[in-house]
């Protein structure tokens, strides 16, 4: 690719998610009325910066971040020999958005789309979202699931199914034989047109909002007490878990020295670990364990 | 080696560390008048088993755990790999001990030792403790290298410079240029003599109390109120990323499917993740910060 179409393409995937940042942060700044976003605008010596939005202890959302990012550097060896290419200098432009609620009801969700570029031969893109509940709720996974399958299939009957299947394997605790949540889709090293892969991204990026806040509306006003507390802060653990061992976006970051805490925005605000915590046969918390146990289809 | 003196070692190496379990435990329970230890004996279908020992929610711990456990299995290709070793059966037979106090002036500690076999021709020891506070008192940290420093000369006066330093190296936090606490003693592969070794190990494993009792018994009935609480857990979130991140003893633990709940026994009951959170300068938990971010010498 000549270097200035690389270079146009960058600036439009960077602008594109900078847009979709501002969107996504109004609209949940206008659902939580009690506290807004406040944004740290960064930037690294060794190239490129981001635009850190955390939103702390609000009435629905306990904690929220919503982050874009334009990082500029070089793959250590390790890195590049586990990503199967020469050592060389890397680019990279997304969003990352997590989102814990406070009520129990509400399920949490995470959403990351990304455009890496490797030298200046290689670019592709890469995301997903995926959706995490404490109680389940049938009709929110549905919901969910129904919204992200019609974005993948207006660009290809092919990627919903694909990318599922891909976000239940990449979003599974291996130790626990668990899934950490309900699923959503997930890809990585798209090839293809980037016009083509552009818009596709750009349609995944306007299902978030679509994808989750009809599901808060639904859910944001039912009661919750300690016991329900208990066992979203032990599910946290598991969220904790995932990120800090299996996630490669999260572990990426680290190694290539990206700003810790914009990084780890995506870790929850309290996390318990309750030594052997098991909920009560046929409870509503275990039969959430049994659906994370065999992941399953949510769309006909 | 032969194999019957193989045996032979392992069954002593497993009955020392289950005794030096019933020494700690006793001792702990006798501290906290609140709560004792209770014990899950497990077993794994395909070799090995353990006893693991836990308190929750005591007057001074909020807590602990002490395992034992005698571990058989397969070396994975990915695992003996990093190893730099063919894949071949192992055998490990180790206590750990981990103590998460409720007061953020008592600090935490964790302690590990532990006899692995490779097939029938290798094996070794490896361990160490190290010692987390939140707040710290000079003088407990001398007090704790002071004892295992005393262990280590004893034996041979190379090991506790070059354990110290091993122990400050392991126990980084790369990605924040933090050390997770004071450090202690860490080693691991250590050749030689058995008898020598074991003889080493088992005065390593008498220090544990004598290292950390005292530092108990002084500091638990020192007042601390919300703002200590918020900084202890916040510290504690370190305490994971070290833990799911670093730490290759539980990574180990759960790419060779040992006990899950046994392995993260390890966690923190409770961890905070607030966004960039910083002390005051000046405070003493931003003086704490500094010491972490160089670590020091702590014996003359």
């Amino acid at each position: 690719m000549h270097a200035q179409t690389s270079q146009a393409n960058r600036l439009r995937a960077t602008e594109f998610f900078e847009e979709l940042q501002d969107i996504v942060c109004a609209k949940l700044d206008e659902l939580d009325a009690n506290e807004h976003f406040r944004e740290d605008a960064w930037s690294h010596g060794d190239g490129g910066g981001g635009r850190t939005r955390i939103l702390h202890d609000g009435a629905i959302f306990e904690k929220a971040g919503v982050n874009t990012s334009v990082v500029t550097g070089e793959l250590s060896e390790a890195l590049a020999r586990r990503m199967n290419v020469p050592a060389q200098p890397f680019h990279a432009t997304g969003i990352s958005l997590v989102i814990h609620p406070l009520s129990q009801k509400v399920p949490a969700v995470r959403a990351n789309f990304r455009y890496p570029e490797l030298g200046n031969n290689d670019a592709w893109f890469g995301g997903g979202s995926d959706l995490t509940p404490w109680y389940l709720f049938d009709e929110d996974a549905r919901h969910f699931h129904s919204v992200w399958k019609l974005a993948c299939d207006r660009h290809d009957p092919e990627y919903y199914p694909k990318f599922k299947k891909w976000c239940d394997e990449y979003f599974f605790l291996k130790h626990r034989g668990e899934a950490r949540g309900v699923g959503g889709i997930f890809f990585d090293y798209l090839p293809g047109d980037f016009e083509i892969l552009f818009s596709f991204v750009r349609a995944c990026g306007h299902s978030i909002l679509e994808s989750y806040v009809p599901i808060v509306e639904r859910r944001r006003h039912l009661p919750w007490g300690d016991q329900e507390r208990r066992w979203q802060l032990s599910r946290r653990g598991r969220h904790v878990e995932l990120n800090l061992i299996y996630d490669r976006g999260t572990l990426f970051g680290l190694e290539t020295r990206g700003r810790v805490e914009s990084i780890l925005v995506s870790l929850p605000p309290v996390a318990h670990w309750d030594y052997d915590f098991k909920p009560d046969p046929g409870s509503p918390e275990d039969r959430l364990l049994q659906v994370l146990r065999s992941p399953r289809g949510w769309t006909s």
